[in-house]
């Protein structure tokens, strides 16, 4: 096992500010995005954490993402908040749309947050727990880039797409929350396991000639993932690029690779989130509904299964208690960044 | 292979609105049913097809579902519109709700269909394909009975909770549709592979004790199915209980299951369905939105993968040519029921 460096969460934030500030991005891009570096960090998704960085500083050299553009917000009459990123990253233009989201699920039952023109790198379970943390359910979605292959075919159309949901619980430390990638592995660990010259899982990825490959360099050099689930995946990542590429009249992953031309970068694309008012579905008694949602959650964790994102959770208690501890490989990566 | 009797799609929805009728169910009821029967049999969909009218008549003959009650709408100023089945079959419930939900939708953009105690055995893609017809975008689920087994876990707590989605195509002859149960067999395919006894696919079903069976009976008798996809499957079924249950204060799958008491009726619960209005999400050129789904649809089909419901669509096309054919075992038993 390689060393570790210990970082405290503080550092962690004022690391990813200076390298990010660095980097040319405005104050109030570098702290949006250092928020959710640090959430990643912090929760032990490693593939999302200050190891992103190295992805952000090279985006951000290709020139063509804004470091500096504020998000532009539209309020109509209908229940869908609009946030033109303005081809900047997305974490700062879903800061602008939450609370108003949230005030229009308020108002009606249910909304949306259609966010467009966005670089966007970021997990999305911490989205969906700022919409719990306002007594909210969240829904979020996004394309990627077409780096997955449909079921019964042999060419990447679809991108990891990621779907992720949120319910609040009033009465227990942290929410239901699930935030899984449609693709049979996530594109960060496969890129990953190629970092460390790991071995794939089995059936997650074909290589160019679209035969099943264990080998993640096999993958990502012209080959392609497969969806988890089959055709049932397939269908949902289908579903995710129609909502939150075609719906929003924004990029699909297809589009989105195309874009990209090559350069590997963060994907440019839009995103799609729901929020729900349990006060307003139901038939008046909010309280019946906790209730059948703890005694569901109940169920699953007595017989020994788990929630989802429990193992996250934890990470995150550790953390806050001992701070992260980051690879020192990642580590040096990140340093060089400042040089 | 057994012998087949030819009925046209009238004669099937006749016979159906026969059998319910006879069954006491009110002439409303009775039509809104045959409509989702015919559909079920005419799209080959046997498990949905006049299969299920033996089951309704069991559930019927057992006392608890309403015969006669008219649904009750509610429309407030939020956008969901609620629909009171009062403990009869669900398709009348949906037939007059769909409409206001259409207009809610093309109101503000997005609305729900709240559908709560009816006693619930379609298929959702009749629903999601009346929501395209509109123009819309559909997405329905609801639970079922407490058959299916959590990721990691040994006892069943879900339902086999189907997800249904519809994107309407305006220049093509379908919609892209979609209708999965999240277990890993529909309920219905295994009651047919306990009848037909066959064995069932691998990795499907559990027995009592917790093991992988591939008998349709060990799985039915104490027995449980599994999630697709493993946990990630498991985590979209709890979102269907939580959204389609806990949210809309009906019952949960096991709830359903503790009502039924061992009737082996048709499950009594609620539904949840929502719609989207293309026109008002985007960025006010619908023609680029389309133009951007029909190019994804097209990049899965011109590499030979299919896209979902396409066999669905075919069997449509020849029942609707030359009607449909019904196994003799089948239309026996079906017989039987007008003795």
């Amino acid at each position: 096992m390689s060393k570790k460096v210990n970082l405290s969460l503080d550092q962690v934030y004022d690391l990813s500010v200076q390298i990010l500030s660095k980097y040319g991005l405005s104050d109030a891009h570098a702290k949006a995005i250092a928020r959710v570096i640090l959430a990643g960090e912090r929760d032990e998704c490693i593939s999302h954490g200050v190891y992103r960085l190295g992805v952000l500083a090279h985006t951000i050299q290709q020139g063509h993402v804004s470091k500096t553009a504020e998000p532009k917000v539209t309020i109509d009459e209908t229940s869908i908040v609009k946030v033109d990123a303005q081809y900047a990253f997305s974490p700062l233009a879903f800061e602008k749309g939450i609370e108003q989201l949230a005030i229009k699920t308020k108002q009606v039952g249910i909304a949306a947050l259609q966010i467009n023109h966005c670089y966007h790198f970021s997990a999305l379970w911490p989205e969906v727990e700022a919409i719990a943390a306002h007594g909210l359910v969240g829904l979020a979605m996004t394309p990627s880039h077409a780096w997955v292959t449909p079921a019964g075919g042999n060419s990447p159309v679809l991108g990891t797409n990621p779907l992720a949901f949120s319910w609040p619980r009033e009465h227990a430390e942290n929410p239901y929350v699930f935030d899984f990638a449609t693709s049979a592995i996530a594109r960060g660990d496969l890129e990953l396991h190629h970092r460390t010259n790991t071995d794939l899982p089995d059936n997650v990825a074909l290589d160019k000639d679209g035969k099943v490959t264990k080998n993640a360099k096999a993958a990502i050099d012209g080959g392609s993932m497969l969806t988890f689930g089959g055709y049932k995946g397939s269908a949902l990542s289908t579903m995710i690029e129609l909502m939150s590429g075609s719906l929003i009249e924004d990029l699909t992953s297809q589009e989105s690779l195309k874009l990209d031309d090559g350069n590997k970068c963060t994907p440019c694309h839009g995103e799609l989130l729901f929020a729900f008012d349990p006060s307003k579905f139901g038939l008046g008694n909010i309280s019946k509904s906790e209730a059948s949602a703890e005694q569901l959650f109940k169920s699953i964790v007595d017989q020994g299964a788990r929630l989802p994102s429990q193992r996250r959770f934890e990470a995150r208690k550790r953390s806050q208690e001992k701070g992260v501890f980051v690879s020192e490989h990642i580590y040096a990566d990140i340093q060089n960044l400042l040089k």
